[in-house]
Order: C-alpha cells, then structure tokens, then sequence
C-alpha cells in the first residue's frame, strides 16, 4: 500500500485553491485526509474531490498537527497569519503568495532549480512563485546553459482571474453592459476594464512599481540563480479571464543561434513550443494545460543579439496550482 | 482672403480616412474643393464634409492636376499604384501606408523633426508613420537631449480599429456570440479574438517579424534621428476597438533623473502626463484626443539607469490622421 500525507489547502475556494484540489485529484497524489480551509466568509462552503463534497473550515481553527503539508494558497496576510501556525505544528508549508521571506521558504520551479530541495530543512517551507516568474523560469532555464543573458524585458499581459472570481465576474458584467449600450458602473476595477488596457495590476509603492512586478523581477532571480540579472517588467491586466500572455525581450551577450534555441525548448520539460507560421494563444491553447507554450522564436529586426519570444500559459493552473502541487511531490520524498 | 488649396483624400471612406477628414474641418483647413478618392467597391459612398455629404469618387479615374495636396490613407498597394501619378502631376503627397521609400518620402512628425522639411524639394513627398511609431517618437523627442538612450524595448498592444473596420465588428460580434453562449465562428481573424490576445497583427516575415515591427523600429530611428538606436518592437492584437497602448522600457547610460523626465514631458507638446498615483487608458482617456498620454514614469526595479513608460493614444487619430494634417498644415507653406 502507498503512503498516503495528510493535506491542508488554505484558500482553497479561490480559483488558484480550487484548481490546486483539482490537480491533487488528477494527478492521483497520494492523499489520506484532505483538510479544506478558509477564511470565515467561505468556510461552509465544499469543494468537489474524489467524487465527495469536503466542508471547507475555518483556518483559524483548524489544528495544523493534523496535517503533514499545508498550501497556503490564499493571499498575503493569510501566509503571515498561518504559515507560522502550520511550521510550529512541523507541518510542511508551500506558500503561494509570496508572503515568505526567500531566505526562509526558496523559490522553487522544478524545471529551473529542484535541486534547492536537497538542502532544505524540517520542516520544510517552500514558495511557489508569482504565475509570471514561474512560466518565465520553465521557458528560461533551459536557455541559460545556451545564451549569455544579459538583460530581460518583459511585458505581462495578464488575466483578470488573477484578481480572482470577483474580476472575472466584473469583466463579463461590464463586457454585457457594454454590448447593451447600458451605462458602464464600475465595481472590482476602478474604471472600464472591458475592451481596455489597464497599465498597472495592484497599486504602485512609492517608487511607481507593483508588488506583482517586484515579485516578477525578484523570483526570476532567485530561480534562475541569476542574482544581478537585469529585469524590466511591466504588468498589464488585459480584458481576458484566464492565460496570460508574455512578450518578452532578451539582450545576449553574442548573436543568437535560433536553431539551437528551437531544439533547446522542443526538448526542456513544461514547455509546448509553437514553430514558425503559427503561434500560441492564452483562449485557444493555454487555459487547462499544463505546459507554457511558447512562439515568436526570432532574433531582433536587426540585431542578432537579441532573442524575443512569446509566452502563453494558464495564470491559475500552470503558473500557480500546478507548481505548488509539483513542489509537493518531490517534498512528500523527503516527508516519508 | 485666406488662400485655399484643393486636397485629395485616398481611402476616404476607411477609418483613418474619415477621420482625417473631420480634422480638416476641425481645424479649419484652408480647403477649396475636397475630392474623396477610393477603389471601386467604396466609390459612390459618402462622407460628410462642413455640414454637405461629399461623394466619393474613384481613385483609377481622378485627375491628379485638379489637387494641390493628397493624402494617401488607404493601403500600401493604392499608395504605389496612384502616389507615382500623383507626383508626376505636380500633386504633394503625403503616405500613411509606409509604401513610399524613406529617401524620397521621409517619415515625420512635427513634434519630432519638423526640420526634415527645410530641405524638401517639389513635388513634396511626405510619410506620416504608423501610429505607434509616431506616438513613441513624440514622446522620446523631449527626452533626446536628457538622456542617453541605448535601447528601446516596446511592447505595441494595438486595438483591431488598426485593422479597418471589419475587425471592429468582428471583435463586437465574436464578444456578443461568446457572452450568449453560441459557437463562435472566426471570420476576419482566423481565432478567437474576444477576451484573447494575438501574439501579431499581420503575417510574419521569413525572419518572424510583422511589418508593422519593421515600420516600427525603421520609422523610429528616422523620426529620431538615431539610425543606430538599438528598438526591440513585438506589437501585439489585443481585444480593444480604438486606442493602442504601449509600454516602453529605456535603457539609459546613466542614473535617470525622474524629476528632469517629468518636466521635460510635461513641457513637450503633444503629450499629456499623467502623474503618479493615477494612469491613463485607451478608453478612458486617449481615445478622441489629440495628445499622447504617458503614465507610469519609473526607473527599473532596482536599475536607476532604466525608464520605464506607459503610453496610450487614439491610433486612427493622433497616431495617423492628425499626424498627416499636422504635415500637411507645414507643407502648405511651402505651396504658397
């Protein structure tokens, strides 16, 4: 018989939570009790698993010696509430909001920097990156061995469900507004959001940047293992529920080898990559998968030294509950 | 009495077409007799002109000695199939479809390089560049002299009006078939368009880039006048009807000075800056309006010789049909 673990998932009504319970299903990982939490608006609610409804309970009074690994997969202030909770009971925590200090719970991508996990201590605290790090460091690292990088640009066109079920509604609510020829009120975003570009996603800190863009720059890094790697980034929220889209803009150190890049990425795991003459979108390709796909491969219009791609993945699945979960099974190794 | 010059206006009956036609009477152009031009299947429309429907005739059989000054805003084939006649007639010609070579038709824009037509020669031949190209130029000209800019990475999120007016109802009836929950059925665009975003606007080249990336990069560095500025373009189909939205990253070879960038936008012309703590938008803001908005004025994360931009602009007007008028406003001093 297998081992089985004993698993927490706070947040787990939100759309990253929901999905997390979903994959733990699909890939048959190995759960013994499933314990659902949340904050007391959403506790009483069930969630779907294994074909049974599980009561989803309130975090604050839940006993995290119950539980052997916790996903923390609601936001901030949940993490710094908990987190502590769930590491004082020994209970594993993988952390999905980026609340942890790096030093305390790394960064991981598993296709960039499993082996972080074989210097971890008990008990085991990880975080999982911020969606846009973590599809950028799938796609990047198999290009690291290849290309001197020098300097990432990146524009991150994102999905409303990154905000949660409240933008998505709002999204479809002001789109039927709109077709209506009914007066636009505004509720979830402070302004017209369908058929518009907002230039921001969260509010900027004194130095004009967001925490998603701070998280951007900071994760890539650490999971790269490129410490002084220069990244520009620019979160954008897009009037599209789920995939984000990625252009991103590479600076190398010598002309690029397009073949060698081609075959690098048809070859690295997680990644689906579209050849020349068609190209990836986050409604016809990305939502429910698991891969980042990837196209656009081409150099400058006339600089060799530079490589652009185009990224397309689902925000919720494959840049957030997907890795939480791969995370997870390479710990529950560690665990047994 | 003010004199007054007979103007042809190519592609009347297109998006750019009609509006460049509004300018003219907005602002109060010296216009004898407007003759509106088009292929065969637009010809016998009409378009209004200072409170008269102006009919529009076709281009194949105008004679162009009966214009002083013609607006070519229809495709680039009409451009090189009728700018050749019209020259021959002693026509001035201003292109907005890129067709012309730079050499005998040089790009401008007034705010950027004005001075280009002091040395023009008659038949004065004009590009006004595409609208991305031309909103960028106005806002890097007042940053010229502050900074030392290396390299320009941009990312063009273009509305579907760039694409005529089809993909404006295809993108509103896309969008009303999903909401209502019918099959949708791509017909302008090959995939779905609503709540998605395309990673290109037109068909690559053998080397992967639009020619829109292309006109982006040449157009720019001739505005400019920085034939060796180092410019990264991806433009990108997102799913809005009027008003491209651009973000911009500057490399810099120093420290950027936010405060000296702030004053010298503030003082350009063409431009409206939006301070931080708020942002512009297509919708919200740029569309209808003859300035350039900038938002979101930062250094990078933690690189000080990075400037990061937000820039939103009404594409058929300001990028296109009031950048022409503007030209031709300076060119009719010279026809005098």
């Amino acid at each position: 018989m297998t081992q089985t673990f004993e698993i927490a998932v706070i947040g787990a009504t939100g759309t990253v939570g929901e999905t997390l319970v979903q994959i733990l299903e699909e890939l048959d990982f190995p759960v013994g009790t499933l314990y659902l939490l949340a904050g007391s608006n959403s506790a009483g609610a069930s969630v779907p698993f294994r074909g049974k409804n599980v009561r989803v309970k309130e975090v604050d009074e839940f006993d995290f010696k119950k539980a052997q690994l916790a996903f923390f997969a609601a936001g901030p202030a949940v993490t710094l509430s908990f987190a502590p909770r769930a590491t004082a009971a020994g209970c594993a925590v993988i952390d999905l909001s980026g609340a942890l200090p790096a030093e305390q719970a790394p960064h991981v991508v598993p296709e960039a920097n499993a082996h972080v996990l074989g210097s971890l201590k008990k008990p085991f605290q990880l975080s999982s990156p911020s969606p846009s790090a973590t599809n950028l460091a799938v796609v990047l690292a198999p290009l690291r061995e290849l290309l001197e990088i020098q300097r990432v640009s990146v524009t991150a066109n994102l999905a409303v469900s990154a905000q949660g079920r409240e933008a998505v509604s709002e999204l479809a609510r002001q789109t039927a507004e709109l077709l209506n020829v009914r007066p636009l009120e505004p509720q979830f975003f402070d302004r017209q959001m369908a058929f518009n570009l907002l230039a921001q996603v969260g509010t900027p800190d004194a130095q004009g940047h967001t925490a998603l863009e701070k998280r951007l720059v900071h994760e890539l890094r650490a999971v790269l293992e490129t410490p002084l790697l220069k990244i520009s980034a620019t979160c954008v929220q897009a009037p599209v529920f789920f995939g984000d889209s990625l252009t991103v803009s590479l600076q190398l150190g010598a002309p690029v080898d397009l073949a060698a890049v081609n075959r690098a990425l048809e070859a690295a795991p997680g990644i689906e990559l579209v050849e020349e003459g068609d190209y990836p979108t986050a409604v016809g390709d990305a939502v429910g998968q698991d891969v980042v796909y990837v196209g656009r491969v081409r150099a400058g219009v006339d600089d060799p030294a530079e490589l652009n791609l185009w990224l397309t993945s689902d925000n919720v699945r494959k840049g957030a509950a997907l890795n939480a979960v791969q995370l997870a099974q390479l710990l529950i190794k560690g665990l047994v």
